[in-house]
């Protein structure tokens, strides 16, 4: 017990400092080490077999939807990047410049792409010819660089992992189509796979992607009820086709521009997932996503038979089809539930004599502690119940959470008042002006955060200039 | 049969240009397109399907033996690519500097990774500190950037895709079987997945991996007769421990430099598979990587009954664990046959009425161009039958291909004479002196590809200096 509580007081409590128990999780459950390159990280191989996990995932609901995958070069020319003006605007200030080619000054500066529509625009341009040839459907898993200026792990850094998609179409209402088919496709990974209850809606103006003409979003509340933007799918209408000369023939042989989407969801889940569902002792994956559901640990395995028999159940166990795993190191058993308590196994599944002569062993959930004696014949019946179990016990804790910090207001000093004692969304109406939602985050601190879908009535006229206003619009602190 | 003739006729002959029918290969068959930074290329859908199965493969085999996988960080600062002396040598004339982020100028240039043994390196020194944490057997999936002179799809590209592994070890002995394990892996891989036959050896001195105190290779011939370095594993021994001060406390409490490997294969895998199997026609996949096995083509499908009995087969054959296909647009059979014999579809189901009326079908092999009649209540037998005979007659055909242009020499004027007539392999004795080997290559043309594992005693003496010669070594020219 002093090895475990040695452990566990290793992290801050996350009452305390939010960031700084952050920080002791994304170490501590060896998730990531910092490289010498600031704003970089290692994604060691715990976080990275859960990326992997969400990649598969999300990959096989690309390619249901009949999405294909493509790799595209890691460098954008100057001149390519520069071609659609208010996208070289929103990226040029934070992309990391190549200047030189082993010893050589190159004659045009490339960039490490932040983001690859510009690579795509260039391709499309060149391998569609007519109608027969859209849609095309591609998709990319890369890492992408952004030069920020303050950086945390997952959440914001100067390299990142993500799936880029971009789509071309043959007209406004199929690329339309396909950005919400998208945003779902993110809604419902998040809800069903991460347990990560989401609003979905649109970005205002302001927020919008840079050369975007609409930009949907889904929204996750954090466990300390700030903001998380998990994922984003853009309508680009045809702009950057105009741009970079993206034409195809129609059936009627007229030449017509090409109407495009692009989307993408990061390694920032990894941190959503953290600030969702962890707790002061460390992780908490959801079974569906974790890359190891069960740790079979044995306990006084030195008395005979009992190695044997956890052996034994971890084989079984996996025969299932459970993700699971044994510890039969030397630590001891304290130690070992500290340890997968903090990196957020679902299921310990405890066995020692006196359960094996009762022909039974101990389940205990991560999630709520809660302990079930099984029978051995049971288990293969009761560990995939009880993670279903626990993946629903966490949408619902997640939900509840952001139900319980959701506030709505009716004018500006509503928002400030609800502000001085909670942290959450403030839902408001909103009439359109750009002045208006400046003046809100200036005075409280909120960026817009969506538009949502499901609109609600929660007054005739904007908070701010008094004028009818017909938009809902949720605001939220954002990481 | 005109539009066939036309698709074909594209593609240069093999034997007229091999370097052309190589290039258009990889246009036609559309698995590149070029993009507009010189030396990088876009992997189109169909390449990148391909290598996703490679991936597939051989990450399988690498979590089976123990692997992890994570990923490190895109960039290097230049001080700690400098950390190794023989390895920053070998490295730095070819890399990407990045000397910006945004519109300010870096502190320190950062440089794209061209290989990661040095981030590799810093980490396991911060991570390892006793005994108990070793082995750590880690690999990453990612793209390198070298910035390359001369540069061909697949072959050589300033940017291309790869897996490194990188291991650290307690003892010599243990990193020596790491190298060795995973050069049997790659082996393997290439042999039973990709029915391309290797030759397994040790590289000289000259030919070593920057910082290596040996590299372990597999060797392969294309069907122009020359050598293609297939994949590589090093063994460091502690040189990287001992610049990076990557130490770790043994079971007696004493401090100790680990050992270390690392090893690689690349998208070059994918012009391997292209120069050792592709024909005039074009592509041929292995269909154990093929991303398409069987393609379904339906003949007069305007007649009744033909498009459903085609779409009826094609449900039944993926029923079956068959990767399938069927094309059921508006082209013409012949284009299509054309079309799917470019992209290497090992097999095509051909159904018309008339093969409906009497219960059958017609596959068609890449390969060879054998036609055989099936039943339909045969196909789910057949199919996989086939397949697996033409994985095994890729292999015994590029087995062969080898055979027949290995030659062994005793004299340097033997080997010059042989190659006035042939491309091969040339296998001669060596004295060991790197002045020698560097004759052979002067005089020839041709760099050591490797020395074998399988020796033969060829000589007593090497073939330039006349000194006593041990070891046997086989000559090529490379790409
Ligand atoms: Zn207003
Ligand atoms: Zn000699």
């Amino acid at each position: 017990m002093a090895e475990q509580k040695k452990l566990v007081s290793e992290i801050t409590s996350m009452d305390v400092d939010f960031a700084q128990w952050y920080t002791d999780i994304v170490k501590k459950a060896e998730m990531i080490d910092y490289s010498s390159v600031k704003g970089c990280v290692i994604m060691r191989p715990y976080a990275q077999a859960l990326w992997e996990n969400i990649q598969q995932a999300l990959d096989g609901m690309f390619k249901e939807t009949g999405h294909e995958n493509v790799a595209m070069p890691i460098f954008i020319p100057e001149s390519l990047l520069q071609k659609e003006k208010d996208h070289v605007e929103g990226f040029a200030p934070e992309v990391a410049w190549v200047t030189h080619g082993g010893s050589e000054k190159l004659e045009e500066r490339l960039c490490v792409r932040p983001t690859s529509e510009t690579l795509f625009c260039e391709h499309y341009a060149k391998i569609v010819r007519s109608w027969r040839d859209l849609p095309k459907l591609y998709n990319q898993w890369c890492s992408v660089v952004r030069w920020e200026k303050t950086t945390r792990p997952f959440l914001r850094s100067r390299e990142f992992w993500w799936q880029e998609g971009h789509t071309v179409h043959a007209t406004a209402e199929e690329a339309m189509e396909e950005t919400l088919r998208m945003l779902n496709i993110y809604a419902r990974f998040a809800e069903e796979w991460l347990a990560i209850p989401v609003i979905k809606g649109e970005k205002t103006e302001k927020e919008r992607f840079a050369g975007a003409e609409k930009t949907y979003t889904i929204e996750a509340m954090m466990h300390d009820c700030k903001a998380l933007q998990s994922g984003t799918s853009h309508y680009f209408g045809d702009g950057f086709a105009r741009a970079f000369g993206m034409q195809y023939t129609d059936k009627n042989n007229t030449l017509q521009y090409m109407y495009q989407t692009s989307w993408g969801m990061s390694t920032r889940m990894i941190g959503a997932i953290i600030m969702t569902h962890g707790d002061n002792e460390g992780l908490v994956l959801p079974p569906r996503i974790a890359p190891t559901q069960l740790v079979v640990i044995p306990v006084a395995s030195h008395k005979p038979g009992v190695t044997e028999k956890a052996q034994e159940i971890y084989e079984m166990v996996k025969a299932a089809g459970v993700r699971a795993k044994i510890d039969l190191s030397e630590n001891s058993p304290g130690w070992k539930f500290a340890e997968y308590e903090m990196k957020g196994v679902p299921l310990r599944l405890e066995v020692g004599p006196r359960d094996i002569a009762n022909g039974q062993c101990v389940l205990v959930r991560r999630d709520n502690r809660e302990k079930t004696v099984v029978k051995f014949e049971k288990l293969t019946e009761k560990i995939p119940a009880l993670l279903q179990e626990i993946q629903d016990a966490l949408f619902q804790k997640a939900l509840k959470n952001r139900e319980e910090h959701t506030y709505t207001a009716k004018t500006l000093d509503e928002m400030k008042s609800i502000l001085t004692e909670h942290t959450g969304f403030i839902k408001s109406m909103w009439c359109g002006d750009l002045a208006c939602e400046e003046k809100i985050k200036e005075e409280t601190g909120m960026p817009s955060r969506c538009m949502p879908f499901e609109q609600e009535h929660i007054a005739d006229v904007c908070p701010v200039c008094g004028k009818p206003a017909h938009k809902m619009v949720v605001w939220g602190i954002a990481y």
